[in-house]
């Protein structure tokens, strides 16, 4: 086991109807004037929104808003809520929605007491000290952001989508309710839990061996919440496997599963080759949702790499689908580790998720472009278990198609 | 899943030498003057103390120092912690041991603030709101107090045990060096690793049912645990197997392993028959150390009461020895449930922890003055799963020799 430094402060208010709590909670925080973040459509058109002004109403928390964030949020926003955050001396930031829109208010909430331009931190030229303090109320399981110390923005200008990450900013407070999650289309479903599932598997597949605390708790994660999309796509309003989709959301990206994983103590476990890799395609093509690329590159990212480190596929093929070898030749090892890749793949397929590249429309020609933003923001190397050149990852994209 | 509050805010500094960091972590937590407090022998023998004070010097932290801290933390020591604390202006209480120099810390840490008598809160006239910071080095995995709610008071001119709960003094930082385990003897690891094991079962078998996500993490965790303690048996040193017990240690009572599974939120998961058991043999038998009752108590209690919910002792049987009934018959349910409680209490005895009370050198004849302090604390009946009346705690213990 690697040595670590594990923190994950965020106080959780899970259950029916606690959305009409936030203010109780938020006060208790210590705010008194917030900056109310959300996207746009189900927000207000289920009457979420107007629940928690009304929470905020009566706990005396006043609030400036900023409405309109975008799935994959853009740098031109947040900085429009640095500057509408200052002006109103906002003292929380709080985020009504998903990933994106949490995303966003941890943007602002560090952007705020930062004398530079808040892009600094993506491009690796500050690292964030200071932030406000952020609560949510989360609407989408998928990006784990309601507990993370990750926050990914993107970059129109520059065609780029970066993140940072610092423990500065995770959440002091989320608040779900997975009753709020039961109108999300199944697509949507199967996007986040795509993402959920690749969140522990990104740092499954690091380079430090076996952790058996860690791995069985990652492996169990991802039974349950397999499970559980599976009931949904039947009853999208079953309570309990939507509780199961949205803590496990959490858990997946709050950096329980990286214990022990990481390389150093205070770095982030894994080489991350998957969301690298997939997050240039969202960046170039943002009607792609960032889940529905997972679940082409992560099978795809699987099949490339599983011969740098069998046992490790192993221990994946025997945690999550319980199979083990038939023997130990080296055909067993393969026979395994492909089964488990191809009962993956076919738990994404069933959920309605692509299985190809080109069923998202994308074409091999696009991939070039995506290697040039690829190298850009990862260099001519990245990754851990096994450190992909530019042609691994040309290949990688095109086995996907 | 039921309604939860999971706060977890703990620092855990995970690793080799970083008991030699406490200095600047206490630092950044902004201490000053702390009070150090610690037990005497191994703590004072093995040098570690001159280590924390050393990385205490170089951080220009000060200190006071509370020595002498017994296995089961009596209340006069206690009350004397307080005063030195008050005297010595001290704004951090920094334990060096393992849970009951963190459990003494935390009482002197949250009746520092407080007028009245630090026993109020022990015996439900007060409850905590504030404490002073507390950071620990942790160096006997067992109660979990390192990251719990959890604090468990010796009073001896009442002869009573008791125990008080509360989010406000969960420990600020945790600094963990598995290696700081490595000459623990055998039979103090056995009965911490039964001590971990049950935190997590009382828990597991709450009232809620089926919560797949937490189950398959305690599942997870016991498993892991198991074979490190196997592991460990024969080599004492094997860093991962040490560091498995430990952070499993902190995983199985930080309550984790009670998302979804309290009957309210804000509540703890679980009904603590075996513990509620336990306390008063190790209050009336301080020789009897905690986890050696519990290795006896709690395959009792199970035997006891699994009729009163098989579905969920068959959860247990599949998720942690991967046993399931040959058929559906209450005779396949009974033989499934059996060998998972048998094999449970084979591992307990496998590690050197006894079988039975009597191998503790108890007598049925002590258990009339058990069954009065029990009454005391926990009124005419307890727990969750099955409540128990006196009769059945008497019936329990008595089949518990």
């Amino acid at each position: 086991m690697n040595d670590f430094v594990f923190q994950s402060p965020t106080r959780f208010v899970f259950g029916r109807d606690f959305a009409d709590r936030v203010g109780e909670e938020v006060a208790a925080l210590g705010a008194q004037h917030a900056l109310l973040v959300y996207g746009g459509g189900s927000v207000v058109r289920t009457g979420l929104l107007d629940r928690v002004e009304a929470s905020l109403d009566s706990a005396d928390v006043t609030y400036a808003e900023l409405a309109g964030v975008r799935p994959n949020p853009e740098l031109g926003l947040v900085r429009k809520g640095i500057d509408l955050a200052r002006v109103e001396k906002v003292d929380l930031v709080l985020a009504v929605g998903g990933g994106s829109v949490i995303d966003c208010s941890k943007a602002i909430a560090f952007g705020v007491p930062y004398q530079g331009d808040v892009w600094d931190f993506f491009s690796c030229k500050a690292s964030v000290r200071e932030c406000l303090p952020i609560a949510c109320v989360l609407t989408i399981p998928a990006a784990g952001s309601e507990a993370s110390a990750s926050c990914v923005i993107s970059n129109d200008a520059l065609s780029l989508k970066r993140g940072t990450s610092s423990d500065a900013f995770r959440p002091r407070l989320a608040i779900m309710d997975p009753r709020l999650t039961f109108t999300l289309p199944q697509y949507q479903t199967a996007a986040g839990v795509t993402d959920i599932i690749c969140h522990i598997c990104e740092r499954f597949f690091s380079s430090a061996g076996a952790v058996p605390v860690t791995d069985n708790i990652a492996c169990g994660i991802i039974r349950a919440v397999m499970d559980a999309a599976t009931a949904v796509t039947e009853k999208p309003d079953d309570y309990d496997a939507r509780a199961t989709i949205m803590w496990s959301g959490t858990l997946a990206h709050n950096d329980l599963c990286g214990c022990g994983r990481a390389a150093a103590a205070g770095k982030r476990a894994g080489g991350w080759e998957s969301h690298g890799l997939e997050h240039e395609i969202s960046a170039h093509h943002p009607e792609v949702a960032h889940g529905a690329g997972l679940a082409v590159i992560l099978p795809a990212w699987m099949r490339y790499v599983w011969h740098a480190d069998p046992t490790r596929f192993l221990a994946f093929a025997k945690g999550v689908f319980d199979v083990e070898p038939m023997d130990k030749t080296d055909e067993g090892t393969q026979d395994a580790v492909t089964y488990a890749i191809d009962e993956l793949q076919r738990f994404f397929v069933g959920l309605g998720m692509p299985r190809a590249l080109a069923d998202l429309g994308l074409s091999p020609t696009d991939v070039d472009a995506w290697l040039g933003t690829l190298r850009q923001n990862k260099g001519e190397r990245f990754g851990e278990l096994m450190p992909l050149t530019m042609d691994d990852a040309r290949a990688i994209y095109l086995s996907a198609f």
